[in-house]
């Protein structure tokens, strides 16, 4: 309906809008990579919360390694996108045992914007297996890496660590190449205390070198251990036992996140996502936004209203209600309400487009607008 | 990464998918248009649900008259679709109060593809003015018909009922066509209890009777009171309030509406929406499936497994967490599980295409893929 072009002032962004503060995610890219590089750490930020090949190119400008993606189509959306440089450094962090999936990411390995290295999660036998057969399908091209995903303590996917080295030697036993272990422990991320994230990266390291001493055993040792998160990162940091910090919420900061009791990890990044809508109902008792949960998700609970001591309350798919304290003035109609949103990744995959906006969100103007490259990648 | 073709088994189907039972679908649509046909009463699906001119189309040659829609760029998508037949009626169930997005849609009314009659909702001086000056920017166009809507309870958007006398005539004075009364109570659908639903239509239709007698005031009379939903469906039709339904849902029924208490409205449809999802990490405890809340929106609850009597737990924007009862098997590496949608609008919003089968999900065949029109049409 309305293209905002680059110049245009943030006011006449059409609504509702998926808006990234590029200064505040400029601040955050270059935080987590002090972070990573204080530690001597391997930066690898998770694609999936922003699926979006000029945001990880920013990444990899300030050292990321590469990237993590959650699903194959998103591997091949970012390695396809022609609007920025691709990841020279993929890591599925997930399984993959379907031989179409299969097939379709060991492809890219011999495509015309090949990353260097691709790395994938396995847990079961079968999965490697059929990595195996794939790989084969494809020619064996180089650079293919399978990692041993252990559950660290979240209780998904993952075997548990002493039966790392059974698995790992069937990696080699296929003549695939064992890279390490995926590490990740997602519910850790969310604990609001601090010592409460600290207890579940003391467990995860417990896990992980139990890893170690099962790969021993079998005459194997893990060159790459991955994972850690965005509410965890520095305790990760600190800890000795990861290699390569997985975060990806940090680049934008969500309502969840931000929760977090600080000081360490989360508190230190600043919101950098955000929903603009607009007030198109007004009564006396409240006011109702355009942007409703088909504009935010609200998987992690409920947006926050960024600038305005209004209350939100969730009005469906395309409504947010809004109440005003006591004494404090309801927005009129047509006044734009900024939403922080509960959670950024899932938020991020319904949209289409990001605005991109310099100078802030009250006075700046759109600077561009980039595609959410792997909206939609489910597969 | 894999097209499904046309007689494809459902088994070929790459998951996550969201797939429509064609025989339900059918069942579905045809059970609501005889409901509406037994009361006299116009239907009007809301197509915020399905998103797609397939869909529309399908309501429209079992009598439906026109769609809904909520969004001023679902009616240009569904307007648009080149490969379904238009929509002959839209009726935009919600305020619009930008320029720019009324300028978008009554451009539709001079275009190609244009619907004879072209609705919106108004409930505020301003929307009225702006829709004016959007009209005679667009050449006044013969077609557009403005609803002065009420709020009957859901405390949302609308005006209440005594005040849309004083809307009508504003709408009057400024030489656009009142055409009646937008009333809608979406918390009334989703009350489980049939009393509870009932004692809400009820309210709804004394704020009917309130309005009618406002506009009567004014010397003003509405032609068309528009509102109802799936789950107060028999309810509506019943009352003598309403001359056309909104129902959406039941097209797909959601895991949410299914909840609701019997034996009317709701109970009468079958589930024809799914998602098929397939293990693809199990361990002794519990199996983990490859599609999560970025498959299936969760504002309304969970999803339900369709076949099987495993427990569902969220693990995540790509993985769901299926434990068995005690002496029953988990699914196995590889399986397929299929889960109903807790709620089908904002789940058929996270996907590109439908694929559409024919002959029942375990031994059926794909029929089609539809696309998913107006997914992502927020604006």
């Amino acid at each position: 309906m309305k293209n905002n072009a680059p110049g245009d002032p943030v006011a006449a962004i059409d609504t509702p809008a998926l808006v990234i503060d590029h200064d505040a995610l400029l601040r955050n890219v270059a935080r987590m990579a002090s972070v990573a590089r204080a530690a001597g750490l391997a930066l690898r930020p998770h694609a999936k919360t922003h699926k979006c090949a000029h945001v990880a190119a920013l990444q990899a400008e300030h050292g990321a390694v590469g990237v993590c993606v959650q699903k194959v189509s998103e591997a091949v959306a970012l390695t396809s996108a022609t609007d920025a440089a691709p990841p020279r450094d993929v890591l599925v962090t997930n399984e993959v045992i379907e031989p179409v999936k299969l097939d379709a990411l060991f492809a890219l390995l011999s495509g015309p914007r090949a990353p260097q290295r691709l790395g994938m999660a396995v847990d079961s036998t079968l999965g490697i297996q059929r990595a195996a057969e794939a790989w084969v399908r494809a020619g064996q091209p180089a650079g293919l890496e399978l990692l041993v995903e252990i559950d660290v303590g979240q209780g998904r996917c993952g075997v548990p660590p002493a039966e790392a080295g059974n698995l790992a030697r069937a990696v080699v036993a296929h003549g695939l190449a064992f890279a390490g272990l995926q590490a990740y422990h997602g519910g850790a991320q969310h604990r609001r205390r601090v010592a409460d994230r600290q207890d579940a990266v003391r467990g995860a390291a417990l896990a992980v070198a139990s890893a170690h001493q099962s790969l021993a055993r079998m005459g194997l040792a893990a060159a790459r251990v991955t994972g850690g998160g965005t509410g965890t990162a520095t305790i990760d940091a600190a800890s000795g036992v990861w290699h390569e910090l997985q975060a990806g919420s940090y680049v934008f900061m969500d309502r969840d996140y931000a929760d977090n009791e600080g000081p360490a990890d989360a508190a230190g990044f600043e919101h950098a996502l955000f929903v603009k809508s607009r007030v198109h109902s007004r009564s006396r008792t409240h006011a109702v936004i355009d942007a409703g949960h088909k504009s935010h998700a609200l998987d992690s609970g409920p947006p926050r209203v960024a600038h305005g001591p209004w209350t939100w309350a969730n009005a469906g798919d395309e409504h947010g209600r809004l109440e005003a304290p006591a004494g404090v003035a309801l927005p009129a109609l047509g006044d734009t309400v900024w939403l922080v949103p509960g959670h950024c990744d899932p938020t991020v995959n319904l949209h289409d487009r990001y605005v991109v906006v310099q100078g802030g969100l009250a006075q700046g103007r759109v600077l561009d607008t980039w595609p959410v490259h792997a909206r939609g990648c489910l597969r």
